[in-house]
């Protein structure tokens, strides 16, 4: 099964520059992620099942922060801000199969105080099997509000884009 | 944990009149699915996985083409084309807990030839869990085309609404 | 796809009557709970993945302990010890589908002071599509170490038994 | 959470010299594939669900059928048998956590003309998580019924330990 891939364009409509911030364009480096297909990845219709794009997009933002060397089980224990997931939109282009070999690629689309945007894409080479804009916020553990970034989650973006935030 | 509540709103971006057929307004009735959430639904936050909504929101649909007289597998074997999600713009307003009795409500906001536009809102009680909005598009199995929808599923989805496609 | 479905046994090792406690015999009531199938549980076999199976019977337990008016999360938070998985022998005898009607038919086999194993069948109306014996340990969530199982479930599956332990 | 580990044994039940076939030793070879634990892996009592150990197994199986040069979706469509799992027996000794590095460690134990036991551990370096013995039968996809292990996988795995069947 095979679908007609419309083209591909960033055009999510949630990335708005009204309200500061730091917008990053299409020049970025991506982050990429590998992900094999187990059976347990597929469903009936014989492709991969498609709320699991999202469980490997989550797995290529954890292993993303992990290279900047942060661990979310750590910061957790210790009572820092989480990072939680508050909007997702994805776009299914293609199917992935059985046995395909994908990777999941991650860039940060905006950085603000209390939250960020990943645009994340996932390919099978050269072909585009989902994209996402996937916006994660900063929330208290204990009162279950916004609140900023962790300060080591903003600083080790700033190095990585080499950008700091106005 | 607890997340402050944005306001719940309906604009999402990807449906828009351009183009054709027919879009159902905020009157229209809600097909209610329930769900309870066990271990496997959660995660170390203590809270529902983010990916799962997804899950909850295909028995919800699932479930309303069945109470409309669809049964998936059945019109698969005979060759008919398949409804494929397509798009999904979701929000997550609050965490669910292991233990709680959610409800997914669910209706058709925009009916075309060859695509349906699901509303699905997740809700504990009368607090909103994660709202979304789900585009699915009909293929044929064969060749992986867009192609439309099969006429059993318009015309129950056209009885079920009382308002015929254009 | 269909399997030769060999004969039903409760043979399965891991019961013993060395040591105490109480075993239940063939003819203890089952307790009922229905699953039904959905695309996220079926694989590219085009059958239900079979550590899902697991899943469901979790499920069964659950609220086979909501029958007895016990709530996990609920004990959990006031710090009572939880009862874990401690071994699971599970025999596949033929797959579920998509869309199939399967029930998790749930009993005590055996009660010791500090675990309960349960027989747990899932059948479609008369076909048995796995067998599993789960023996469940309870666990002192500070320590980690095995500890008497929590007074009310005893009490509740004595009550429910009719069969006190010794 | 800590529990206290058990001996670690290889009594399972289930593998007896009865019938033929050639039975490994302890001194067989195991094959090691890493998992790494992310949130979709964890459940609220902070710990990897439990039924999420048999899909790491599962994919390491099929990693380890993949370095025998074996490719299940190929096999498949052309018809050839497929492997089922037909009966699993695992202990679970300790809790992995989030961000653990597991490793799978799989070897061949018992090999027949139409099934096949495998010996998986899961450990975090050294320490044990699970154990498990998974026995695979054999199946003809058109029938449903046991039929002798494709050549070329009896062949593979005969090369790989160096043992041909009797």
């Amino acid at each position: 099964m095979r679908f007609r891939a419309g083209p591909y364009s960033e055009q999510f409509s949630s990335v708005r520059t009204i309200g500061g911030g730091r917008i990053f364009g299409m020049t970025e480096k991506f982050y990429s992620y590998p992900v094999r297909i187990y059976w347990e990845d597929t469903d009936a219709g014989g492709i991969v099942y498609h709320a699991n794009y999202l469980r490997y997009m989550e797995r290529a933002r954890t292993e993303f922060l992990r290279t900047l060397g942060l661990e979310q089980r750590k910061m957790q224990l210790e009572g820092a801000p989480v990072i939680v997931v508050s909007t997702i939109e994805i776009k299914f282009v293609r199917p992935a199969l059985l046995d395909d070999a994908l990777t999941v690629k991650t860039r940060i689309k905006l950085l603000r105080r209390a939250s960020i945007v990943f645009e994340q894409t996932i390919v099978r080479g050269e072909e585009i099997i989902c994209t996402a804009q996937v916006r994660c916020a900063s929330v208290d553990m204990k009162t279950g509000m916004p609140t900023p970034t962790d300060a080591r989650i903003l600083a080790a973006i700033e190095k990585y884009t080499g950008s700091p935030l106005p």
